[in-house]
């Protein structure tokens, strides 16, 4: 039996003898560029099914197929955590994004925040930047990228029973700050570069389900602040523990 | 009196009524590119005396100088921690390098492990980046990034109680295996994108300085790695307890 080192999300339900047929990328993807043929084993998920291993049944220039063998990794999903921060240079949203789906996020909600500077996102760009992250990171849960959303319009209407971790200035002891708050439903907030404003400061000091927490004495960049601030998170109520 | 928002690493003394003569670079960067001028304020740090507002005196093309007028911040230096990493492709490097002096890493020394891929790292490029993520992160301290050193040489002559904090595979609680183990000098090692090898783990097991911890249950790459590592170590014995 030969060894899968390939990693591929398909959308396409996972089974049993199921087969999957590859679109033109993907089969361009595994035959031209990775130089698999017929009989070559490659690992799939679809975020629902776990991981399998699968055949390649057939492999042409536009297009493919593959046969599931067997399960190799049961469905592990995420605990119930959200991601928000305000886009900021594209080369560090992209690494927001990717290291979320990493940190084990749920979903990732680009919000815009009074100093945030860009006005648009490229979400299929992102939530393709998520899905290559989760076929790097072995996990089998892709996170959901939203599309763009006003930091007002979401605390406005935000979802009940879920708690909110904002970082923000210096404080003492996040991790204990999160556990006292304990919850299962979750969302971390990063701020823009420029901060948060006086007026979005205010209200978010003033939410029931809102926490602030301290990421230390030095200034971080927001894509730190997104790693950092799992992390904290992870540790204290996540699936690091 | 204006406020100072440009943020220079210089390494001339500073103090009181100090006289500072720019580099070539520096009056480029401060009056060509920020169009800073004779009277206009800036913010120094040097490593090692703290923070000092600084005034314009002379402003020219390719040379300035300009006077301290007084400490805005006193030296603060990070936790006495290392951070050991294999280096991975230049954007991945840089990125590692900027964290680590962002999240508070007193050194930054890139390793060659049985499957590190570089042979080769541009040391003062890779400073240069610690020095600019240190003047973007608030901090006064600079961390030193050292040449590229052999992993299994770095290992026999270790630093005597100097603690050695690897990152590998899944183990139960990181936080409370680093307080148990305590200490004020100690190194986090971030294995290459490949893994260590059997060689590397057998040896690194072995050491009565090291500590195995998780980083969750997903494969980190090595960049993010680094940023969970020092959040881990940060929380559990460093400057954000």
């Amino acid at each position: 039996m030969k060894t899968a080192k390939i990693r591929l999300y398909v959308e396409h339900p996972l089974g049993q003898g199921q087969t999957i047929p590859l679109s033109r990328d993907q089969a361009h993807y595994l035959f031209g560029v990775m130089r698999q043929g017929v009989g070559d084993a490659v690992l799939l998920f679809n975020g629902r099914d776990g991981e399998w291993r699968a055949e390649v049944a057939e492999a042409g220039k536009r297009s493919g197929t593959l046969v599931c063998e067997a399960q190799t990794t049961p469905q592990r999903d995420p605990p119930d955590l959200w991601l928000l921060f305000a886009p900021i240079k594209k080369a560090r949203t992209d690494f927001i994004v990717e290291k979320a789906a990493e940190m084990g996020a749920a979903r990732i909600v680009p919000v815009q925040t009074d100093f945030t500077n860009s006005e648009r996102i490229r979400q299929d760009r992102l939530q393709a930047h998520a899905v290559e992250a989760a076929e790097q990171c072995g996990g089998t849960f892709v996170p959901e990228v939203t599309g763009l959303q006003k930091l007002d319009t979401l605390l406005t209407n935000w979802p009940e029973e879920r708690q909110l971790m904002f970082c923000d200035e210096a404080l003492a002891g996040a991790g204990a700050t999160l556990r006292a708050a304990g919850g299962e439903r979750w969302a971390i907030l990063i701020g823009p570069e420029g901060g948060f404003s006086e007026t979005e400061r205010t209200r978010l000091s003033a939410l029931p389900f809102a926490h602030p927490v301290s990421l230390g004495p030095r200034i971080l960049r927001a894509d730190t602040a997104a790693v950092a601030a799992l992390t904290v998170w992870q540790q204290a109520l996540g699936d690091w523990a």
